[in-house]
């Protein structure tokens, strides 16, 4: 079974997480958002490949939320005392000295004519991630945000040095309407028997991938039915201090696009992309609204620990058994292929 | 009295940590060699700008001969495990974790376009050195070599990599013609009273600085005495495995110019640019022949311990007495100032 995830960082690669305990990992191509990725102190650094990479190695620091276990901090550290003179160039995206490796290898191999594809490739196969890692472009597209206060910030800039704590007017997806999908990616929509939409901020993180020109048209023709999962799930208090950052920058996206942070609001942007949509069980109030819609919506418990470990008594989560079952109730689309397009 | 010291890494920053002991850091000068600059793992790394700035700064590992102290290596030892599928790109150039800080500050600063000048300027007042430190050049100069096996490398990497092993044919200093020396260059040696040429590498160190365009014709123009230290002391054995691996790559590089590796085959190398040599005691013999080639020859004990620390019972280098003597007994050059030169 041909499975293709599209999706961003910590949200979308504990759903990866869970689904490989339950999938052959070998037929599972992520399609990862680039959108985050930025140059920092000279190196090329894409957050959610590498939290996706780290999660799926079982390398990721799961009580932090973020990097890899066992980090250490010098080469940082040592830059914040070579910046006490120029605090404006001061380090506020903590790279740890571990994880300065993975830059460092990707920023070398950029330098030297290699596509960010085939240097993720060789960085998941050192890793030994199971499933095929695809950025969702080689080409550099930044989301950027435009506050109200009328900053125009990198989204890392946004989300991690103002912790998201100001009102946007507009997001842009820089570089986004000349960018091509990374190789393979069109080919592994076009081929999947199932396509999922991760759990990920749907401005910040599943958005950058479908502005990539070719992956919304892709999806369109595509056989494999659509499943997208919640990434709101608005009846659970948030007590991780991550989660909350998380939930606070999905809130201030949706509020500049004009929208609720609900399931439903989220939904409604997977309008005509999505075929299906698995809403959390405490936001079953919300089930008519997003039927509405055209969405086929199952129920199940969406929040998954940092392991992607399941709630469900078999070991494996109930997302993902009902992620499949959709897949499995809705089966090819024979009817949405139109003759002349991909796959 | 305004100083200005030409060098390298290594040998040179020893005889500029026992100059200060005697002279105001603030009057001196040092214009670095960064021929030995690279591109590596997508960071700019400049070795003797850091050896300089770190022995100055008292932050040298002493016993390693390079980097900080206290140093750990685990970005390094992470990627060469990240490379063991592309040993091709497996790390030979060791950067520590602490040090890494210098080359993602200077990476940093060169991505947002300030001039490698500027950035070395803020890195040393970061790291409280006293004397000004300058590259000779903000453009890209590169010190590549010719093996005879027909290889064309990288002078790191001929001396690191290949730790100097090989016979070569050729020497070159990419770049270098199109070249302008760092803003401050020309001015200094312009208005210095002292120029040293330190006790270098004279092929790979101190021949770029004076392959740079300006430098050679402000040396002739400047009315201060030049002094040049030797960099071969041939009397003495070698024991440091640091000093065996320079001493090497001097030769190596020497015998590709038809030279002997003995200091007046050095010295003949500044004929026309230095007015004297100081001479190591212990190759007193070769007195006479480069009082020949038209230097003043003075006679001390030139070997350096790492810490720049003196053998003469007042706690300051001989060496650096024998310079500054020579420099008063020489005195200003009015006779080699031309008019509407440099000054």
């Amino acid at each position: 079974m041909r499975i293709v995830g599209l999706g961003g960082g910590v949200g979308a690669s504990r759903l990866w997480r869970a689904l490989v305990e339950r999938v052959d990992p070998g037929g599972l191509t992520l399609v990862v958002n680039t959108g985050d990725d930025l140059w920092i102190h000279g190196l090329r650094v894409c957050p959610d490949l590498d939290t996706t990479a780290y999660a799926l190695s079982g390398r990721q620091d799961i009580d932090r939320g973020w990097g890899l276990r066992g980090e250490t901090f010098r080469a940082m550290e040592t830059l914040r005392g070579l910046n006490r003179l120029t605090p404006d160039q001061a380090p506020w995206f903590n790279l740890g000295d571990a994880d300065l490796a993975t830059h460092l290898f990707r920023t070398g191999g950029l330098r030297e004519g290699r596509p960010l594809s085939r240097i993720t490739a060789e960085l998941a196969a050192a890793l030994g991630v199971g499933p095929r890692l695809l950025p969702m472009t080689d080409d550099e597209v930044e989301t950027h945000v435009l506050t109200v206060g009328g900053s125009l910030l990198h989204y890392q800039e946004f989300f991690v040095r103002r912790a998201a704590g100001e009102e946007l007017r507009q997001v842009v997806h820089r570089g986004a309407e000349h960018a091509r999908p990374a190789p393979g990616v069109l080919e592994a929509i076009g081929s999947a028997d199932l396509v999922l939409l991760g759990p990920s901020n749907p401005l910040a993180s599943i958005g950058p991938i479908l502005a990539v020109p070719g992956v919304l048209q892709a999806l369109a023709a595509t056989a494999a039915p659509v499943v997208a999962v919640t990434p709101v799930v608005s009846a659970v208090p948030i007590t991780d201090p991550g989660e909350a950052r998380r939930a606070a920058s999905r809130a201030v996206l949706l509020r500049a696009a004009g929208l609720s942070h609900t399931a439903s609001a989220a939904a409604s942007l997977l309008r005509g992309v999505a075929d299906a949509f698995v809403l959390d069980r405490a936001d079953a109030i919300e089930l008519d609204a997003i039927t509405e819609m055209g969405l086929q919506v199952a129920l199940a418990d969406t929040l998954l620990s940092a392991q992607g470990h399941a709630r469900g008594p078999d070991g494996v989560a109930e997302v993902v058994d009902t992620i499949l079952d959709l897949g499995a109730r809705i089966g090819p689309r024979q009817d949405r292929r139109t003759p002349g397009s991909a796959s």
